[in-house]
C-alpha cells in the first residue's frame, strides 16, 4: 500500500518579494502550506474563504495531489515541520520551528530535531511505500542554498514562469556569507547543509525517508527539485537516493534542468503526463509554466498511474473539485 | 455525514495513584492518549509495542471506536488538547498545554484559548453532525472538580471497577482551596470551572461544541461522566445541551448515576449495546467494569448503530483487531 506524506512548512526566505507563486501575499504565502494540509485532508479549504493561487491565479497543485489520491484510493498524511498559520487539517506533530531567512547564519536551528523526529515517523508510519511531497513556499531558494552547500550543481526549479534565478542565487550568496560557508563545505554532511542554508522540510522528508527505509519500506520522492536536492543530501549521507517523480512542467523547465542533478546525485527521474490542457482555469496556467509541481503533486500522479488511473480521471476530478470550490456558497466560506 | 472528533489530552492528576485505569504505570498513563490516537487513525499502536491497557488487562476502548467506525465507514480526527508524548498519528492542533494537577490553582491556564481554537474548528470541520469523544486519563478527577465548581451533582465514573471515590473527593477538596473556591462558586463560568478544576480536554470538547453548533452542525457527546460533564458546562453557558451517547458500563455504574446528571443538566442519555461476552479478553474486562468508556467509544457505538451496523459486527471486529494487534511479529512491534 502507498501513502502520500506532505511535509508542509515555512520559511521566512519567501517573505522576499518575487521568488514564489505559493500565494498571492505575503500573508497568503505563510497561510499557503496550513490551506494545503486541508485541501489535501479534507478537500476543502476550510479555514479559508479562497484556494490558495498564483498571482497569476493557477491554484494550489494540492487540487491535483487531492484528485489524484481519492482516485488511486491512496491514504495522505501532512507531517507539520513548521507550519506559520493554524490549520484544522490533522498534522503529524514534529515540534519544528518555522524556518528562518536563508540569508541568515542559521535559518534552521532544529535541523537535527526535525530529522531526528522525522526518522522515528518515517520508520513508524504505515505504508509499503512512502510518496514523500513538500509544500512550502519559497522552498527552491533554500533548495538551491542547500545544493551550493553541498557543491552539487545549482539548479533548481519556480513555480513562476520566469524563474528569478539571479535573485535566489544573491539570496545564497548571502547566507553562504552570513554562515561562514564556501560552496561545498557542507560536503558529506547534509544535514549542516540544511541548518545554515536549507528549510525544516528539507530536514524533514530527508528524515522521513531515511526512517521509512531503515523499516524496509520503499520511498518515492514525489516533486520538483526541492526533491532531488533530497536525493542529493542522501547521497551525501552515502546512501542511494530513491527515484524522484515529478510533473512534465518541472521537467521541462530548462531553468532549471532538473534531470541533470538527479544524474549527477545518481538516481531515476520519472515524469508523469497529467494531459492538462488550455481549456480550464484549474490546468491552463500549468501550461503557461505557472506552479508546475507542489504538494507531492508529481509523486500523487506517478502513484495513480501506477495504480491504473488515467491522467484523465485525474485531470477531470482535478476540474470538478476546482469548480465546486471556486462556486461553493460564500456562507460555507469561512 | 457523522464525523467522530476524539479530543485527547493529558493532566498531571492522572499521577495520583489509583484513580485511573488508563494506562498500568506512570509514563504509560502519559502515553495512553497519543497512542489511542494512533489507533483510532491507523488501526494500530505504531508507536508502542503494546495496545494500552488496564491494569487488570483490559485493552483501550479505542480499540472499540476504531471497530465501530470503520465498520460504520465514519471518519475519525484527533485533537491534540494537551498530549503528553509524542505521536505518529495526525492531530489537529490547538496549541494548549498538558493539564495541571487539580490539587494546583489553575490547572487549566489556558483554558481560554483551547476553547477558543477548539470553537474555530468545530466550526470548520467538515461534517453534518460531530461526535464528540476524549482521551485523558485522571479525567473523572477533573470531570469531578469541574461539576464542584459549577455546583451540579457530583457524579463521576471511573475506568476501574471499584471507583475510587473518596480519593477523587480529596483531590477535588484540595483543589477548590487551593483556588479559593467553594462549591457552585463558578455556576454560570464553565470556562472559569474548568480553568480552575478541569483538564485541557474539558474546554476542548466544550468549545467544538459551541463552534460547531454555531456553524449549524449537529453534536453527538460520545462518553461518560465526562461528556456529562461538558453537558453541564453548556447548560451554564445558557445552551441547550446535546445528547450524551454512552456505554451501558457507564450506564450501569451506580457509583456514577450519569443519568441523575444528564437529568440535572436537562439533556438526554443514549446507551448502546455492543453485545460483549465473557469468552474473550477484548471484552471480557467490560463486564467486570473495567474501562467501561473512552475514546469516544458510546459515541462510535451509536453511530455505527444508526448507520445500521449490527452490534455483532462491531463486536467482531473488535476482537479482530485485538488478535491481529497482540499477534503482530515482534518485528512490527517498533
Amino acid at each position: 500500500m502507498d501513502r502520500l506524506v506532505v511535509v508542509a512548512g515555512t520559511t521566512k526566505t519567501a517573505n522576499v518579494a518575487g521568488i514564489t507563486a505559493a500565494g498571492a501575499s505575503r500573508a497568503a504565502r505563510t497561510r499557503t502550506p496550513s490551506i494545503d494540509a486541508e485541501l489535501c485532508v479534507y478537500g476543502e479549504p476550510v479555514s479559508a474563504s479562497r484556494l490558495p493561487t498564483s498571482p497569476g491565479g493557477t491554484p494550489t497543485p494540492a487540487l491535483v495531489t487531492r484528485a489524484a489520491t481519492t482516485a488511486a484510493d491512496v491514504p495522505v498524511s501532512v507531517v507539520d515541520a513548521g507550519l506559520g498559520a493554524p490549520t484544522v487539517a490533522p498534522v503529524i506533530p514534529t515540534d519544528g520551528s518555522t524556518g528562518g531567512d536563508v540569508r541568515t547564519a542559521k535559518p534552521v536551528p532544529d535541523a537535527d530535531r526535525i530529522v531526528e523526529r522525522c526518522r522515528t515517523i518515517g520508520r513508524r508510519l504505515p505504508g509499503d511505500r512512502l510518496v514523500i511531497g513538500e509544500t512550502i513556499p519559497g522552498g527552491t531558494t533554500t533548495a538551491l542554498g542547500v545544493l551550493a552547500a553541498l557543491g552539487e550543481p545549482e539548479l533548481v526549479s519556480s513555480s513562476l514562469p520566469d524563474n528569478p534565478v539571479e535573485t535566489k542565487r544573491e539570496l545564497v550568496e548571502t547566507g553562504l556569507a552570513a554562515s561562514d560557508l564556501g560552496r561545498g563545505d557542507c560536503a558529506g554532511d547534509p544535514v549542516a547543509a540544511v541548518r545554515c542554508l536549507g528549510d525544516p522540510v528539507l530536514a524533514g522528508v530527508y528524515g522521513l525517508t531515511v526512517g521509512a527505509r531503515a523499516a524496509g519500506r520503499d520511498v518515492l520522492l514525489g516533486g520538483g527539485t526541492q526533491l532531488a536536492t533530497v536525493a542529493a543530501m542522501l547521497a551525501h549521507a552515502g546512501q542511494r537516493p530513491p527515484p524522484v517523480a515529478t510533473t512534465p512542467f518541472v521537467a521541462r523547465d530548462e531553468s532549471a534542468d532538473i534531470e541533470r542533478l538527479t544524474t549527477a546525485v545518481g538516481t531515476e527521474l520519472r515524469v508523469t503526463e497529467p494531459g492538462f490542457g488550455e481549456d480550464h482555469p484549474a490546468t491552463s496556467g500549468y501550461l503557461a509554466g505557472e506552479a508546475k509541481e507542489g504538494v507531492g503533486m508529481g509523486g500523487a500522479l506517478a502513484a495513480a498511474a501506477e495504480a491504473g488511473v488515467a491522467p484523465a480521471t485525474v485531470r477531470d476530478r482535478t476540474i470538478r473539485l476546482y469548480d465546486r470550490l471556486v462556486e461553493r456558497p460564500a456562507d460555507q466560506q469561512s
